[in-house]
């Protein structure tokens, strides 16, 4: 979903999310890795045999690395399908630098959106800071930061109703939840912080998880079952990049070789 | 020191390890990351303020993270220097593919020599594994698995006295150390596995490390003394590569301004 990708160490001008998965892929398929594209309905997981059932039939391993990755919850508003990664981000330090003196809108009102828009103002000129409510929820050392922050705005009980343009963004309509004022808000940039959840639904009744819904594992990347690794976004820890995922899938690969190894 | 790195994701043929650490170097230098070349004599690391020691002169910092790597051991002996990366490896993982249906030596008796030597087998024709003792150090079943594998040749109370060759690798010399009876053996490559040494003079006074001298951290990357962070070869952990390397000096960077931050 990432447009352009600039904090993975080895590209110094960037590289497009696309092409970069693209050369992931050539890559594993050099070294004798098999893809298939099938959608996994479910999964029946003991310690001696993992069951991954397709559309396409049942495959069995014995082991297993589970890597569904997690996505930004949406607004759900006119626009923002069509503008993600256009102007709309769900990752300030990924975008971030992209809006160096430009004017940006956050939304969201937890720790992470106002921590996004603190780390936001190195770069921009102005954060509007939406919030849908007359307080945030943030805790109060970041209300704090922010509110001191001179390039911050905090607009309260207000929430985005369409994000505006065609090939990037340009703007914001916004409503006043207590007095139903319509206003617009001419920004370059939107960050949408208002939760991130982990796909998790094939591992939720298996696995165990954190308490937000995150997949457990120690620190070789096994989860609660012995033979099932977990790596990248949808594994418990607290930073997710490209940079993290791929030192997590390195180590299950070993981890699980090893697993099978001592199955023999 | 690698020559050529072929398992760093997004390289699907593979980089010089030296235009790998130069497309890094550039990149964070395009986010304004200041390079000095300087040799650091010492630390002195308080929860307050961490104090680098350099021929330079006295560098402060709020937050300090340690990347002094690890390093191999060495034979020490004639023609080692001359072809390293020519022939000579100390990562099979790494290199292993390279040697495809080749014959290798492999220097060493403990678990990691064993394990390399089988892992080898995946690749070469053969692998020579040298050991200067009449039996190996490895547990039992990397024993058992090593001996009953068609591609191992165990030779014991075996040393390398000097490695053949002047571009590339083209054999050993040996010697039996119970009659002194003096050998060739030709092979393609040489992997060495005597031992991993933490680059941890700086630390060792300092800060906790595991058995093996390498730097404890917590999963956020910080030491035992708040605000100094460890990531890559230097830090205790059971995978050092290229991708584990990355995803921790990314982690250990965040965590370090996460620190920062928490000090005003």
């Amino acid at each position: 979903m990432t447009d352009w990708v600039e904090n993975y160490p080895g590209f110094p001008d960037g590289i497009s999310g696309y092409e970069l998965i693209d050369r992931m892929k050539r890559q594993a398929e050099n070294f004798g890795l098999e893809v298939r594209n099938q959608e996994v309905l479910a999964l029946e997981l003991t310690p001696k045999k993992k069951k991954v059932v397709t559309e396409g039939g049942v495959m069995e391993a014995k082991a297993l690395i589970l890597t569904t990755g997690a996505a930004p919850q949406r607004l759900g508003i006119d626009g923002e399908a069509l503008l993600t990664g256009k102007g709309i981000s769900y990752c300030a330090t990924c975008d971030g630098p992209f809006y160096r003196d430009q004017e940006v809108a956050v939304i969201g009102g937890g720790d992470t959106a106002v921590e996004e828009a603190i780390f936001l103002t190195r770069f921009v000129s102005k954060v509007y800071l939406l919030h849908r409510r007359d307080r945030l929820r943030a805790i109060k050392l970041l209300q704090e930061r922010a509110m001191a922050q001179e390039k911050i705005q905090i607009l309260w009980n207000t929430v985005a109703t369409r994000i505006v343009g065609e090939t990037e963004v340009k703007g914001l309509d916004l409503k006043d939840v207590k007095t139903g004022y319509e206003t617009h808000l001419p920004v370059q940039g939107v960050f949408i912080f208002i939760g991130y959840s982990p796909n998790n639904q094939l591992a939720k009744d298996l696995l165990e998880l954190d308490k937000w819904g995150f997949v457990k594992t120690n620190n070789d990347m096994e989860t609660s079952i012995s033979g099932v690794f977990a790596a990248g976004d949808i594994r418990s820890k607290s930073l997710r990049q490209v940079s993290t995922a791929v030192g997590e899938g390195a180590a299950a690969l070993v981890a699980a070789q090893r697993y099978i190894e001592g199955l023999q």
